[in-house]
């Protein structure tokens, strides 16, 4: 198997990075191929603007999809943004190793999707969900958080943490076609001891190991809906 | 009245920058004074890293939130930080005003709520959603996408719109004190004509106009959480 790890926090011996790592090691050992891409460490542009594009449909008038497809074609695409499609096309495996800001990605791992994920490959049109560009592939979010537990959920303060991330597992992940594996969160862990910390590192270790029997989760299915992507009634 | 619109699309020609041209002159035709940030033209860096920090509480491992607060006292922050910061603390109303990417905010504004936002300022400890430091300002989101109105919803293929920006609406905005008005939705906005975008335009009026009228989003309230945050048995 091929394993990409999409790392994004900016602090190298952050506890997020140590589950980077420990991903990395885990993943070799068990004689995957793994390929990082530390966003901090490779300095990642997360700016989606015509600066991206060497040639243009459209000089006078930037959208920005409609540019991805053309100079993804015409081979005019940032070399930056090509290097990560091709990460993303030859791995089996997409996890995406984040800090939750504000409830979401950082900002840097915000614009890696905004970038990478390139109309006419990832999506298009009806080739969303289970008929998106990247069938077949799997992906994962390892997520670290100051909240403890107690504080995500159906009645807790700040509600359930897969609606928190469903712009993520489903909006991103799932569109593109990826069967999205349920994440990992170690919470609170700013404000954890070292025995915690190594309870969480075995908690995340099992989480990977337990990649090929994890029920995926559970995403709209194409054929429920017609050509305008209305339900079908039942 | 204090407004302020931040503002992120990269195509200064389209209709996402329309509506941020229509609200900035109907305030102001209004009494309103009104305050934009349109990070693009202001080439916003959207990186929340060690650079913002002319000082450290801790030289030696970097915790973001936590060289925010030392910082902002130290006089240390960055000045574009510091700049945001200053708008945001004297406006009334904050107005974002962008087009939906990946269900979510795209990355430059994603980045400014990651950096602007620090900790002390905008929230901390019990400081959150009606206790959090905003609390007496409203804020509002003014979003175009691609897709129909009747792909969002509880049985829609994508879910609930309000589901989909609840990072933003409950995560950023009420977890910080803000008021949270509705949200103003333009859809299908790539693929619509004239007319129909003149009609999008005319309910972007209106729902400005009703500002004062609006029901704010219902969110949570401190009072219901103990100490630990656990919600309190009724």
């Amino acid at each position: 198997m091929k394993v990409l790890i999409v790392h994004a926090h900016n602090e190298p011996g952050s506890f997020n990075a140590a589950l980077k790592d420990q991903a990395v090691a885990q993943m070799r050992a068990a004689g995957h191929e793994v390929e990082v891409s530390d966003l901090y460490a490779m300095n990642w542009n997360p700016v989606a603007s015509a600066a991206d594009f060497g040639s243009r449909a459209n000089p006078d008038y930037l959208v920005y999809a409609l540019e991805q497809r053309h100079n993804y074609e015409a081979g005019t695409l940032a070399a930056d943004i090509v290097a990560e499609i091709d990460k993303v096309r030859r791995c089996d495996l997409l996890i995406l190793n984040f800090p939750m800001y504000w409830f979401s990605v950082p900002a840097i791992l915000k614009g890696w999707i905004d970038r990478v994920l390139i109309s006419g490959v990832f999506y298009g049109g009806r080739r969303i969900y289970d008929r998106g560009g990247m069938q077949g592939k799997r992906a994962m979010a390892v997520v670290t958080l100051g909240g403890r537990e107690h504080m995500f959920g159906a009645d807790a303060i700040h509600g359930d943490i897969g609606t928190m991330l469903r712009p993520l597992l489903q909006g991103s992940l799932a569109y593109c076609g990826f069967e999205v594996l349920p994440p990992f969160v170690g919470y609170h862990v700013p404000y954890i001891g070292d025995e915690a910390r190594r309870e969480v590192l075995a908690q995340h270790a099992a989480h990977l190991r337990a990649v090929d029997t994890l029920t995926p989760l559970s995403m709209p299915a194409m054929a429920d809906f017609d050509d305008q992507l209305r339900p079908l009634q039942g």
